[in-house]
């Protein structure tokens, strides 16, 4: 289905106030500088940040002001090129990487554009989010979808790129052994990436039963329920469950819960690795010398950088991460309201809200 | 002074129990293997580690449950060589590294000797310590000093290697800044590493003003009081102090201590690096999120391995680290119990213990 | 089929002289150690170097001397335990790593230990080889097999250590491009390792068409005949077969052909990786410009190391990579020379020689 | 000197075919984005790929096809700043580095700008070079010299940072042994950054003895003049002469001579690593197998990227690599000529040419 963008209406799903959304024709953009391009959004994922900000109207420091169009997971249709643009032509069905780095920076000039101060990221105050109409990028971070891969996958790379991003930064390699600490999408999604990396045992914890019989099914070696014993205890557990006794390689925390870090750390062998993926409070009681005398290698891990995106597309596409049994349901956009209510009810994994150019492409 | 072991005395300071200690001739050791060489111990320095089994009995779960000889800071000659070795010949002058590692677990063969679980080092229990007469010890952890290190700076190779190894974990390079928590023996040792690697800025951070008046006068470009005021607060006093607004590329912990730790990781950059070198309590209140957002790297440091002992005395004897700086006094082996109370009071930085064979060479 | 090494046989293939080989019955060997085991040798491949030896009793500074038992590429099965080996017990199949460094050096400390100087490595004069009843080993270098792995397998891994090694020096990660030069077994298993690894494309490249049929059956996505033209034209038809414009990410070279390294670098993208695992002559005209304006990372991969050999039998067990596809043959002890024909001939891919105790398990 | 560039001459020294160069009074450039500043030019020395252009008009496919500025190698004085530039105000005296990435490829996002495709640097075909009245820059590309840092020396930070990479590729590490083979400006400024970074034995090699008394003065410990013997026979020699049994941790060719080349490979050690700096023929005869069974790093270097002109006038700034020393001469504008028919000829290190706007600051 063509469109034409000058005419088009660009309705957007715009959060007021803390629980106060509205269905808003807010003008439809025009490309910022010759190496643009503009994109029709026809998939958009909902991320817990989006449920936070539409429940609370902040995370940390951010802030919410003025009224936001929310979501940032976002697959699209090329409609429009900038005149400096050869990588991309109109018609190009493509994933889209929401936050724009200034490029001048250290960080920036350094690889690490993620950690750019100047980032303006989609859905993060005071930016607008994708669900909206049309949406223009710098067509660098418009990655082209293969013919294999569909536009509701293709809004899905988001949380894969987080989990990729997580991953990599873990270093995982063949033949290790990882243990992911919650079993939300982006746990099941890291997971998943671990197991692609090659990664010989991959060991999915979580509260929820239900959550770990997903996780077995989609890529997950063994599960494990945490029980309400000690962190020791539960890593004691997890050592045992999967004949680590020297304990694992690498562990991921994806649950930003403070019982699931602190077993990350008495589950992680000598001279392993821990990432923190997930986000949580601020401070919480950690087994700083377990990180010490085992000379852990711990580090942080903050939205997704150089080349993630074009490896999140790669494993969709080598069928190495089958992200679409991620996807619970598909609504129309006019149901995005009633989608988030579900995000936020826990009734579903990964929910996409369709348009409002859903059939562009 | 030549000495013959096999009729020298081989007079041993040992704990017998918490705040009890003895002196006591044992039996001279003998060569384990023809890779080993007999050394005579000339001087002991004093180590933390050393006064907190005397004064508790424990660390963690190491226990001291039979006599035990303290010491392991030691620098020796060679006084009889293994047949097997080549590297070494009597009369050699030595630092001596206390730990033995089993050569044979994963650990050892890739490298990280630091981590082997069968690691048998001297003065944790159940293995004895280094003030003693005569020390049997495989040749490749004898290292040779040049002729410009004396025996009593090759005391303090050993706590130098300690920094080394937590300097090196942090990946110090030149032109970097570097934030060093604590300036006790080890934290000054850091810093100095930190300056002999290239970093431009050192900024040690203590309690106590005349150890930093020690500080500045040794290495560090910058010295800060830490005050009793949030570890955000003592955090950005240091950026300031430094004109660091965005951070320090590289934190060290050398103290241990729960709110220098928590300053740590609100005074390191985004993407920099913080490491724990000092040990303290098993839990502490951490600020998580923020090295999870700063995509920090935090690794700990534990003792030393390969090469850090050999890079330790070549900082030395190239005149980069002036350890000798650190001496506060030389005792008399016979005044050993007295050396441990003046570092009990904190009245030292760094207290050697001559002999029992201090005189061979 | 229990065997007492006291009275057995210990029938060994020998080699006098280049050209010149013989069956001989030597003495048994005896734990060296307490941290030995002593192996019954069930299955031997042959390596190139054993047929370069065979035919001219030396490889560059190696040259035999005196009478050398020939092979290294072994498995076997425990018949007896050293008193302080706790990993292995009497009837255990394992692989055997054929070499064992000193322990004590620089390289071995600091987890290189394939490049130890005083390495004893099988069937490289002066030491005898695995072509042989019995053979004693360190037990940390031999690797129990698992349930699923057999012994015929066990034979294959020490060629895919090598394999492993190579794509390890090449750090290769998932979504890479790697091209490998060289069809022989080395080449075919960089190949299927590259894949493992989650190399997205992998170009197999050779002179004889029927090898890459086997290549892009067994592991390769793409295969490339070698033509009689400039590296340069042979460069920009690989690029153009696999669809890299901008070169690999990776190369290998597995052939040791001046053609085939010169390839390499023309096919390597700017910043890429090229890494020479095959023997051949010591000098080769080299474009090293190339080298240097692309900033490319050239590495040297020799023999194998710490954590190979575990990581090559994770791969077999796991399914990624079917080495017993690369057996042609398996022949028995008294017709080792007729295997060494073969291989000499090029007739076979790996041929393996049972015994002298196949049936030991 | 305050100087108006709208009103000021724009003098240019400008090629227009081999061994042709003339004085142009060009347009003064304007800003072209508002992320640029604007730099009266105060100082530019000769590279010798600026004499290589003049003499031959061409250095590889980079041909000079119309008239060319020459000149890469400068500091000013920013006389305008763009509307978005916080970093650089009017007056500040910077060095400038003289090469523009897209900021939007692969290389340039993964941190990696000197490898980009589509780079415009100065004095390269068909980019005007820096031996003009004004330039305009990205002020992210232009450093603000401390005060301790006079103009003069700001114009050797463009070598000094090719040096800085080149011994960041190296990653030498404190207490290391490093060869450089070439006692050229660069070569002399990789001896002293090798040296400045901690290396304990820095090696100069020449052909010519003068160079390496200058080098010896500078920075390096030990200077060795290439004989006329074998690449083995050289590597031998200078093994010897540096007490390095073992060979060199790290070996650096800055000359692009073909016998250089071949030393490094034969003087550096087991595991040890190479890296390639000068520029020379396409193709030359390389000990390829020295590479493979050492294991060697090679690794070439290109320009320099993230960070190497910070680093670089951080060097400077320190103290720690005096490049005033390095300058021969500094001539007046109107001599360029002259001071190019002095590199030339050899009678230099580095000289400098004043101007068209050498007061202004």
């Amino acid at each position: 289905m063509a469109i034409d963008p000058k005419t088009a209406s660009n309705l957007s799903f715009i959060l007021n106030k803390p629980r106060d959304v509205a269905f808003v024709d807010r003008p439809t953009p025009t490309l910022q500088s010759e190496h643009d391009v503009l994109v029709a959004v026809n998939y958009t994922g909902i991320c817990g940040s989006d449920v936070h900000y539409w429940q609370n109207g902040a995370i940390g420091h951010f802030v919410v002001k003025d009224p936001m169009v929310l979501g940032h997971e976002s697959a699209g249709t090329v409609v429009e090129v900038g005149s400096a643009v050869t990588s991309l032509k109109t018609g190009d069905r493509i994933a889209l990487e929401p936050g724009y780095p200034c490029r001048r920076c250290a960080p920036c000039l350094s690889g690490k554009y993620n950690l750019c101060p100047e980032m303006k990221f989609a859905a993060t105050p005071p930016y607008h989010g994708t669900l909206t109409g049309f949406w223009s990028a710098p067509a660098d971070f418009c990655y082209k979808l293969p013919d294999n891969v569909s536009q509701q996958e293709g809004a899905l790379i988001e949380p894969l790129a987080v989990a990729v991003h997580i991953v990599r930064q873990a270093v995982v390699t063949p033949g290790q052994s990882v243990v992911v600490m919650g079993a939300g999408p982006v746990g099941l999604l890291c997971a998943a990436v671990a197991r692609a990396f090659g990664a010989s045992i991959v060991v999915s914890v979580d509260i929820v039963q239900s959550k770990l019989d997903f996780a077995t099914s989609f890529c997950s070696t063994h599960a494990y329920v945490s029980q309400r014993v000690s962190a020791e205890e539960n890593a004691a557990n997890i050592r045992k469950l999967a004949d680590l006794p020297n304990g694992a390689d690498v562990v991921i925390d994806a649950s930003g819960a403070e019982p699931s870090i602190q077993t990350c750390l008495h589950t992680v062998r000598t001279g392993g690795t821990y990432v923190q993926g997930g986000m949580g409070k601020d401070n919480i009681t950690f087994p700083i010398m377990a990180m010490c005398l085992k000379e852990v290698t711990a580090k942080g891990s903050f939205r997704y950088g150089s080349g993630d995106y074009k490896l999140a597309i790669e494993l969709v596409a080598s069928g190495k991460v089958e992200v679409r049994k991620l996807i619970s349901e598909v609504v129309a956009f006019k149901d995005a309201e009633k989608a988030f209510n579900k995000v936020k009810q826990g009734e579903v994994i990964k929910i996409l809200i369709g348009g409002p150019n859903e059939k562009v492409a």
